[in-house]
């Protein structure tokens, strides 16, 4: 591992496990889920109000800093930390997720990916080297390999190909890399659905060395079974003592089901996404705020949940707020989820050091499933 | 004056005055800015952040909760101030000033206004019985009187017809509201440009008797010249011992000069309204955060303000979230705007008390045009 970086797991239960990932800007205690801060922003919310919800980590994305406002321009202004106001660490992606499923158009070769910006039609160019290059003058404190991302359904020569590119360019990087201390570099299992590609993938970066490995290429059209099936093949195949991280995952569901398979980070734009379009994540499942029925509901969301925004308004209020499209909504709401998301991976480690994580898998979905129809209560 | 309220002038410089209105939800020290929430909601900030602001009221606006959520729903839900969770006074309007403004189709008669919604072209009629049967069920602590508000410029003739016509439903007015212990219902001066019209309203409101007297009818497309001329006219007409309440004014300028001429309450959309346009108010004048200018300047608004606000994020940043188009961006200049407002206010009636107010204008608008155009600090 790279020097100034350490993994220590504290307890196991099964194949799921909880510990820290110890970077100089902060520990990040695990099973994590890092807010996305696509711009740098988690949209929405200050970064004061992401601390408060106990999240360790947030990501940013190297595509769209690296178009706006410049990742140079971030270097001048002190780093992406200094520029958001986020002290602790931060993940950057590799950019390649976002170009294939954001550029308007894009050319992949052996070297790397030539793309027009969303923005402004402008021309920019992504290998390995411009990549790291990049997150280097985010000063990002874990950054990604540039690999190549095929969504589901896929011919399986497009997923073999993909993968191998991949691999070549997980070699790239870390040259690339050069071992910044207190700095991580995660390579990217990659291989879509068939479980010998994956393998594969996962010997061969774990050949190379890296400070921990992401699982890509999975939550991007495929089945929730295959995604698991894919994990209970992948994860035991990773080396033990490095962390685990699984791109763009998830639901609520999909995390404790990936937990409960050894994975030790999340990042998903969910909570946030669905925050601006009206909908909670609470311990009785997804509330739709847009729906007529919260319009006389004078209960907060949760009652008994420790943060503001799912215990001081009514449902009635919110319900207000998103039919008038109003910016306090989308706070609010936000607020409550990413709140939600990081009570979850609490729960989740605080169950695994007790060793108690199936129980606590199956009251959280017992949870989910029960609902909350009860009607309104008369006081 | 209605029993369980009171007015207290402290200081007077000039004609500025300086002192507080004593309700039993709060106390507003005067001359006060009533941050504009409009549909329940400060435009992208939680009521604690208002508070947080130093604002002792807000204003709330009749015709866009009674078209959405309802006022019988609000009432159901236990109240505005439940509602929205602000705890302190609440100002409401008659809704007749959005009437004119922003229903599509609306048709006036001597009873009251007929009209539709611009959300979903119902029908809907305020009269001035009406208009305070709403502001009751919203339990507003400071309720205006219906009237008919003419955009300048306009012809004598319909600006004389208008004040008679507010004069006859201030009367109806009074007599609906009938003296609600602990509730204001203030008066509103109409007659456009014409002084002996204005002059004639505030006879009329005085011998009617009201808890307030607020000024309507100006910043509607009058230079400012004419505005502060109808204050000279019109403050002196009014009774000493009640508050002066100018409305939808204004600018920082309209609000200094306007405190000048005796005016003790003032509300405007601009701080909410520029803060989600990419504009900030500071010591130094009108920041436009679009402007290229900002795209790499590290320093804050301003350094020495004690809101986060305007001292934590660097204006590189903030230019990037206004052109991001980022939530975070209208929610941090909207708190900066209302803080710096707040604070204008607080400075206002502290030079008030120590019989300064004419050197702290001058300086405040030597502030204002000197700028703040100097190169960001080479540190």
């Amino acid at each position: 591992m790279t020097p100034g970086i350490s993994f220590r797991i504290d307890a196991t239960d099964g194949a799921a496990r909880t510990g820290a990932l110890s970077l100089p800007r902060g520990v990040v205690r695990t099973p994590a889920f890092m807010p996305v801060g696509t711009a740098g922003t988690v949209k929405a919310m200050t970064m004061d109000e992401v601390k408060a919800t106990g999240a360790d980590i947030i990501l940013g994305n190297t595509y769209h800093l690296m178009l706006r406002p410049g990742a140079e321009r971030i270097a001048a202004l002190g780093g992406l930390h200094k520029f958001a106001r986020w002290n602790g660490p931060i993940l950057t992606d590799s950019g390649g997720f976002q170009v294939m499923s954001l550029a308007a158009i894009r050319k992949l070769d052996a070297d790397g990916v030539t793309f027009q910006s969303h923005i402004d039609g402008s021309t920019h160019r992504l290998t390995p080297e411009r990549s790291l290059e990049i997150q280097g003058l985010l000063d990002s404190d874990i950054r990604m390999q540039l690999d190549e991302c095929v969504a589901l359904p896929a011919e399986r020569a497009a997923l073999d190909k993909a993968m191998r590119l991949s691999l070549k360019w997980a070699e790239r990087s870390k040259a690339a890399f050069g071992g910044t201390e207190g700095r991580a570099l995660f390579g990217i299992v990659q291989g879509g659905d068939q479980p010998d590609l994956r393998l594969e993938s996962a010997r061969g970066l774990t050949a190379i060395g890296f400070d921990g490995y992401a699982v890509g290429g999975l939550a991007v059209g495929e089945p929730q079974a295959t995604m698991l099936a894919m994990l209970d093949v992948t994860a035991p195949a990773l080396p033990a003592d490095a962390p685990r991280y699984l791109m763009g995952v998830g639901t609520p569901d999909d995390i404790v089901e990936s937990v409960r398979r050894g994975i030790d980070m999340f990042d998903c734009v969910m909570p946030t996404r669905a925050g601006r379009h009206g909908v909670a994540y609470t311990r009785f499942g997804k509330l739709n705020l847009k729906n007529a029925r919260h319009a006389d509901d004078p209960r907060p969301l949760d009652e008994a949940a420790p943060w503001s925004a799912a215990r001081d308004y009514s449902r009635a209020y919110l319900h207000h707020l998103v039919k008038s499209q109003e910016i306090l909504g989308a706070m609010l709401l936000t607020q409550n989820n990413v709140a939600y998301y990081e009570a979850l991976m609490a729960g989740v480690r605080a169950a695994i050091a007790e060793g108690r994580y199936a129980d606590f898998v199956a009251e959280t979905k017992a949870g989910w499933a029960a609902g909350d129809a009860a009607e309104p209560d008369a006081g």
